[in-house]
């Protein structure tokens, strides 16, 4: 019995080094982000670098862990500081552009233990308003580019 | 000095009443908005019947006294709710529309005694990021569309 349960810890730590490697740990869908802090809105529109995918109007919130850091503008961020960028359609009518529906949210998810592959980021997206996972490659495209920030976040708090 | 508090009192009642006939009870400036609840988001272009003078981009936010009762889309707001109208000029450039210089705050402060001649609410707006008031009618231009609504709230929680 000791035996299995001390061989059953070695597979374990082997599944955790391997997650943090190949960036195979997952993000975990994040409840209540909706009430979290907002950071800023931008509007991305057609002809803009970064239009695929992120076309549209979309809201940055962080989670209580981060909120400190986030509006001092201090990096490296906490352990447990979650980002959720919220993309909706930008819906453009009668001299206004409100949100329309929600192409995805993307969520960062700073553990260095689990996502050292990635910046200590974990990448995920969820599609329009369901749990649907996105990210294919383990997040390596996303820190590909997020890589060239600071602590590999683009958002700044708008006061 | 039992009688001249005693007539304080009746002073102070006597000018608590004036001010909620008159609607001359002002808003106070609110603390910390910027972290309360993000509510929504809109971008008003000219053109919009509420250009003037609402052009620009708009996020709205609730204190903890109304969170709950916005996000479950209740009315009427609970006595000491505060809502925040954060209004900059929309920025656009490269494709991409991000927020400019703040124009203004627009706050409505539920106050059934204090403001019971504008609905219960009082209106206030403070002038860039500065605390320099800009209502000048006790909020009666306000109020005369705000009535339209719900609790004479526009503001509807964007899921």
């Amino acid at each position: 019995m000791i035996r299995k349960t001390f061989g059953s810890i070695l597979i374990a730590v082997a599944v955790w080094q391997v997650s943090a490697v190949a960036g195979t740990a997952t993000v975990k869908y994040p409840k209540n982000w909706r009430e979290w802090t907002h950071v800023k809105t931008l509007i991305l529109q057609a002809g803009h670098p970064l239009a695929d995918p992120f076309e549209g109007l979309h809201h940055v919130y962080v989670n209580p862990a981060g909120k400190e850091a986030i509006e001092a503008g201090k990096t490296p961020l906490p352990e447990g500081t979650v980002l959720v960028f919220d993309l909706h359609e930008a819906a453009a009518a009668d001299n206004a552009i409100a949100e329309g529906p929600r192409k995805f949210i993307g969520v960062m998810e700073k553990s260095t233990a689990k996502f050292g592959a990635t910046g200590g980021w974990g990448f995920e997206a969820f599609k329009g308003d369901s749990q649907e996972r996105a990210v294919t490659d383990g997040g390596a495209s996303c820190w590909n580019c997020h890589a060239s920030q600071p602590d590999g976040v683009f958002s700044k708090w708008t006061k």
